[in-house]
């Protein structure tokens, strides 16, 4: 059985960040994959025991790649969830002043998260793009002095560089959840959450009351609720839904045989641990 | 009254190609803007009369920068939606042969939604990052013989060069819908369809199902619904809902009239005409 963990690479990324933050692992048993997708698949296959990937960011919003996987593609739960703060950090070289900068690299992505903070401090400087802001990082860390890049604090360290400024991101409530991946239901805590997809018959008026009326029937609240396409035809969706409580409370579990009396199908995705920040 | 019309920048993005394929306009009068928010602040103070932004895309999902200005900071309307296929081409100078590209430079948001058709024809090359689809074209305009660009052929053309191969894209049914924001509220048309926002009081079981209740009564069908935090408080959460129909069909303003006598607020954000492909 491997124990390899895997996440959404490379090296230095907010999702190794996040793994690190909170699961206590042998960095010899980390592996990086290009996309969400990789990722999860690798659970599949058993290649990794657990795969971390991003699901929704409060600016960005829900990735739909890990939404998509894991509702049509995965037979893989989700055993916990980890919220963590987006903080962008402004990286390079021991002592470099930010009137010698003369170009910022970073992921398209970090670079719009932080544009008040650029146009104020560094507007004299060329902005560059890169990959992801680990990729970013690694490049000032083999170019000149005159260059920095946006990046976590876990790169800063990979790549021996210094955090020149912390959290330069324009909007500070800025936070990105991830899910855990794996085979092994979650234990209950008496503080979770269980995430749901509901497959309907038809899209018909009154389809997605009769979800949410078992739940509020029950006292149950959501935490979040999204419409996807099936990718069947126009106009054929399912819902993501997140809920308060585990699988095991009974009425969570009661509202889940009413709900398969009449929809196509549900597919319970996994209960898991509430995480601290939960405002995504 | 400002004839100008802002779109989500630079020159040659997939949001100018979705402009051009639905609206007559003078080139002169276009204007582009750095960010989605940019774009509706200027209409909000009159700087231009009509303004384009991306508001989900079938792989990427809701741009919550869009979402979150409208609901929150602006008091213009939606005016009307635009869904394009989002296609990808490798764009590079006349007779260029794959074999010979050593380098292909795009956003990396492109980039990754082309990734296996990179790595079958072009696993020898050397991927670059740009700031935009269309900055990496003109990259590309501005460099040698051995580089190409993933971007629109919208790009291609502005910057004198051609599109090697159309239609890059892993997932055909990659399509984003753009709306056109303004201050005129659209005519019916008959197949229209209708933004609001509904407020809700406090976080509680049920409150969703409220909301619900009074469409399914009047058996008026919702595209999309995705909850959104307000920014206020954790778990504080509003709720942004496409509707089928227009504002000035009864049902539909006798729903909203009920919405309004139970929740905080109801912010209708515009009737628009329904647009070809909805399946977003």
């Amino acid at each position: 059985m491997s124990n390899k963990i895997g996440f959404l690479g490379p090296q230095g990324t907010f999702t190794e960040e996040a793994l690190l933050s909170s699961m206590q692992v042998d960095s010899k048993d980390l592996v990086p994959f290009p996309t969400e997708r990789d990722v999860i698949r690798a659970v599949d296959k058993g290649k990794i025991v657990q795969g971390i990937v991003p699901i929704e960011n409060s600016i960005e919003g829900s990735v739909n790649i890990t939404l998509d996987t894991l509702m049509f593609e995965s037979e893989s739960i989700i055993e916990d969830e980890i919220v963590i703060s987006t903080k962008h950090n402004l990286i390079g070289g021991k002592g470099v002043r930010l009137e010698d900068v003369a170009t910022v690299i970073s992921h398209p992505q970090a670079t719009a998260q932080c544009r008040k903070y650029l146009s104020k401090k560094l507007g004299h400087a060329t902005v560059l793009a890169a990959n992801s802001t680990a990729e970013a990082v690694k490049k000032v860390s083999e170019g000149t002095k005159d260059m920095v890049a946006i990046g976590t604090s876990l790169a800063a360290r990979l790549y021996n560089l210094d955090v020149l400024e912390s959290d330069i991101e324009d909007f500070k409530d800025n936070k990105t959840r991830f899910v855990v991946v794996g085979k092994e239901p979650a234990a209950r805590t008496g503080n979770d959450k269980t995430s749901i997809v509901c497959f309907i018959f038809e899209d018909r008026p009154g389809s997605l009351l009769q979800i949410l009326q078992e739940f509020a029937f029950r006292y149950i609240n959501l935490t979040k609720i999204q419409s996807r396409p099936t990718k069947k035809a126009l106009g054929d969706y399912c819902f993501w839904i997140d809920l308060e409580g585990h699988i095991e409370d009974e009425p969570i579990a009661s509202a889940i045989k009413c709900l398969r009396c009449k929809l196509r199908t549900v597919k319970v995705l996994g209960s898991y641990p509430r995480a601290g920040e939960n405002d995504v």
